[in-house]
C-alpha cells in the first residue's frame, strides 16, 4: 500500500508544510519587486521608465533580498524532496510533524532575519543551521531505510 | 488507493507538463552555453582558449539569459512541487489541464520574451505573472484541503 | 497499484540516489561557508568581526564554488524531479539504477573537479554532459510515456 495519498496524515502534513513554504519563497520574490521600485533599482532597460524612475544599478537592499531568496532555493528545494522521500519510510506522525514544523520555523525566521529585519548573527547562523538538522537528519533515515537501493 | 499512477490522468498530465517545463529549463543552460561562445565570454579561465578566443569577462547578452535561467528556477522549481501535491488532492481532470497549460504557456512565453526576443514591458511581466497566478491558486487549494496537517 | 511504495525497489533506488544527491548538494553549501572563513571574504556586514578578520568583498576561489553550487541547483534539483516522474512510467530496475548511477557519478565528478580540484577542461564538460545525457533520455521516456496527456 502506497504512503503517497492523503489517507496518510504523515503526507497529509507534507504537503501543508511544503505549501507553506514555497509560499514563503514565492513572497521574497515579491519582496524583491518591491523592493526594486522602493529603490528604483532594475536589471533590464526595458523595466525602467519615467513612472518608477527606475535606473539599471546595483543596489545592496535588493542584493541583500536576492540573496535570501538563493538561500531559500539552496535549502527549502532540496528539503520538498528530502521530505518527500522520508515519508515513504513511514515515520511516525510525532516524528515527521516535529522535523517538518522545525524546518519550516527555521526557514520563516530566517528570512525574517536576513530580508525584513536585518538582525545581528548568530540570529541567521542558528536559522540556517535549524533548517540543516532537520534535512540532514531526514537524509540519515533516507539513506539507512534505501540502502540496499544502492 | 493512491492518485499517484499512470492509471490517472490527472498524474500523467502532471507527468508530461513536468517533462515539458523542465526540458526548456535546460534549453536555457544549452542557450547560455551558446551565448558564452558567441560573445566569447566564459566565467572560469579552464574555458578559455585559442580556438574559442574566450576571455572571462561579463556580457549583458548572457547575463540576460542566466536572469531567465534564475528565474525559472525560482518559479519552475516550485512549481514542481506545487503540481505534484495538488494532483493528491484529487481535483478535476479539467481543472488541473488548464492550470498545468496555463503555467506551461507562461513559463516558455517568460523565456521567448526576456531571453530570446527581449519584448518590451509589460509583456515579461504579464507571463510572470501567468504563472504566478497559476501557482498561488493550487497553493491556496493545498493548504484548505490539508489545514487539518498543520 | 501505485509504483510509489518502498516495496518498489525501482522507487527504493530513486529515494537512495536522491538522498546521495542532495547531500554533495548541501555539501557544496558547507564548503562555500569554509572558503568565506579561509579567505576572510563574506556577503553582509553582520557577517564580518574581529575573530574572522572578515570583510565584504568578493573572492574568486568563494565564486568558484558559488558557480559549482548553482550549476548543481540548475541540474540536480531538475534531475529529482525527472527521475521521481520516470519511476512512474515503469522502467526496468536494470535501465533505472543504470541512469541514477550515471547521473550520481557524473554529479560528483562535476563538483571535484569544478569547485575542490579545479582540473581542466574538458573534465567538467564531460561531467556535465554525462548528467545531461541521463536527464534527457528520461524526459523522452516520460513524453513518449505520457503523451496522452498533452
Amino acid at each position: 500500500m502506497s504512503l503517497y495519498t492523503s489517507h496518510n496524515p504523515v503526507f497529509a502534513t507534507f504537503s501543508f508544510y511544503a505549501a507553506l513554504l514555497i509560499i514563503k519563497t514565492l513572497f521574497v520574490a515579491f519582496l524583491t519587486g518591491w523592493t526594486r521600485f522602493r529603490k528604483h533599482a532594475f536589471q533590464n532597460p526595458e523595466d525602467c521608465n519615467k513612472m518608477n524612475r527606475g535606473k539599471v544599478k546595483i543596489d545592496e537592499d535588493v542584493e541583500r533580498v536576492r540573496r535570501a531568496h538563493l538561500n531559500d532555493l539552496e535549502n527549502i528545494l532540496p528539503f520538498l524532496t528530502i521530505a518527500f522521500v522520508y515519508v515513504g519510510t513511514g515515520p511516525s506522525l510525532g516524528c515527521a510533524k516535529f522535523l517538518f514544523r522545525l524546518f519550516t520555523a527555521a526557514r520563516f525566521m530566517h528570512t525574517l532575519v536576513y530580508a525584513v529585519f536585518v538582525i545581528p548573527q548568530p540570529a541567521r547562523a542558528l536559522a540556517f543551521f535549524g533548517g540543516m538538522m532537520a534535512n540532514l537528519y531526514m537524509i540519515y533515515a533516507i539513506v539507512t531505510t534505501y540502502a540496499s537501493g544502492f
